[in-house]
């Protein structure tokens, strides 16, 4: 059987449930892309029941998309419980770098908590790991330098996954680096793709405990499904109706033709 | 005139204001589906101004699907006002009994002010009754037992009208219990069908005082638009929008011939 | 070339950050419709880092939809922000007039920081202006007296362009006033859209400094894609894909074919 159409049976037999610490804007499509893989998600941020929400869970996704002080505090309850019950911490790093409180908050989760897979584009990758970018708003395009390179010294520093998405995604977890060429042009045309491929990349992690691997094959089925969906449709709210619809739909022989993936050790 | 069609009618003819303190997750898809079926939604969780909201609406629906402290305040006031104004107040149980900041905060306001209708899936709904369940997250199947019995009890204790979903819909005023066989698997396919329920029932409690009738009509209607969409999908996407397209344009014969309700006595 | 057309180009060309504090309701419609503009999105409301995001950013959008006290402080350090930036301030009036909180705090940011572009329907301008008006809820339809003069009043009063959003849609900065009769019944179906309007105005301003002009445009392009996609649509799930799509599609020819706009000076 094809492995990555394995790991996505896996998240359709066991239905993990996919806590979320994350922003106001995408919450939504977090929580239903979740449901389109197969997996269960709940959302939940209050510090009274954040921690009791993780002990249910089977992964944990932080995003800092609109973050706050407080919703800082219940990902520090939620992530420490997350690394007591050994279950896999994601964290989106939306706009780091954009402003000095979002990269300062994102640098206390990494250094006060265990994170298991750390996830942006290419500037707030760089970003974290310290290396010179360009970062304009939530937005970062392609930059100068080495993007494998950067991604591997972040895996390294943290004894983490990183992923960075980007034309083509990269995931290191310091050793082995995937190199994932699904996607399509369109899925930038929406908001939220890169906070779905975040839950996705959770729902992968609950069930495959290499994380380096969960993290390549969600992100080939997720831009298989923007591939697939990116055919037939006249914009950006097409798109969307139809990508939620690939996803849900994905088969084993389309993931095997469609799968664009290696890793470099 | 069909007795439900001659809700739905009513509804548009006096497009009664909806108020709504809810959770992050599906606040949009809550506007949307009260607008869908007629009548005018509005959102306001600021204690500052929630129990003036209340004074000018004709419904009330508290939803804790990502309750806080602060959220509970304000439904509290909101309630209150309702309570003294007559208007419906309709609570959404999301995820009772999957924290006990949840659990707790839910029977707080069930003590605290007048619910006129309580809803929730089997689990939800049992856990506030005190019966034994086992509730997953936000999520929860069917679980061994007297599901009418348990709707009819919870019923009594708060001298309200319960409303517990499933395959087959409960709802129940102590007295009269109403069984709705409308609905579709692919509903269950999308995040949020649950709340938008509650929006839904609410909007029909605003103009129909026979508060398991109100609720038990609008779950006809909601199951009735879920049936029609779902045959003409390809997948959970194109789902959500059809399922909008069909609550807008039900029509009185639609509702007569698949109309799939009974009551007990 | 056409005007309208051409400044659609900037946005493409330039690709303004738009920040928003906004509502939790549509606040995915708006980054949505934003991005569908040619322009990118940032939601940012922590105060920590309101005032940074939008040094980075090319215009300001102000919503008042879940106004919250902590949110209107953030708003006026983004705004005082922005003032010093010389980038536009949009502020959709969501709701004025339907709690005194609501009608108060409007004031208490209009009267604080410069806000250049005042946006409301007719009873949430009208309440703004101090002319009597009748307001339910968010929504309002129209009502009696001279919805330009109202406007141009207001706009005078805070020497600000004010947008009146109807049937027609007035724009006045005091001295001109631009009438838009573009648009389609079907954007009042869904919920959103008045939110949505004062992100691509946002937008616009953006490129064009003469803000009469840039909002007047804008709601010309909105409107035309609110036309078009209605042609074809069966209710309002499908209307809402449509309008993404064909709000990302506008080209020059259709714009030239269908604005309709006149100024009055």
């Amino acid at each position: 059987m094809n492995e990555i159409f394995a790991a996505l049976g896996k998240i359709k037999a066991s239905k993990p449930l996919v806590h979320h610490i994350t922003n106001w804007v995408t919450i939504y499509d977090c929580a239903n892309v979740t449901r389109c893989i197969g997996a269960l998600p709940v959302m939940a941020h209050a510090k009274e029941e954040a921690k009791d929400m993780t002990s249910i869970s089977q992964a944990l996704v932080l995003n800092i998309g609109t973050l706050t002080p407080s919703l800082v505090g219940s990902m520090l309850l939620s992530a420490r419980r997350a690394n007591e019950k050994r279950i896999p911490v994601v964290l989106d790093a939306v706009g780091a770098g954009a402003t000095r409180f979002r990269t300062e908050k994102a640098k206390e989760i990494l250094t006060s908590v265990r994170i298991d897979i750390i996830k942006g584009n290419a500037g707030e990758i760089a970003t974290l790991a310290g290396a010179k970018a360009e970062v304009k708003g939530v937005e970062s395009g392609a930059f100068a330098g080495e993007r494998k390179q950067i991604a591997k010294a972040l895996a390294r520093k943290y004894r983490a996954t990183v992923v960075m998405t980007g034309k083509y995604d990269v995931v290191s977890d310091g050793r082995r680096t995937y190199v994932v060429a699904n996607g399509h042009m369109m899925m930038g045309s929406i908001v939220g793709t890169g906070c779905m491929a975040a839950s996705v990349i959770g729902a992968f992690a609950a069930v495959e405990k290499d994380y380096a691997k969960a993290a390549a094959y969600a992100l080939v089925c997720f831009g298989i499904a923007g591939e697939i969906a990116a055919k037939k449709i006249r914009g950006p709210g097409s798109f969307k109706e139809r990508f939620y619809d690939e996803l849900y739909n994905l088969d084993e022989k389309t993931i095997a033709r469609m799968q664009r993936i290696r890793v470099e050790k």
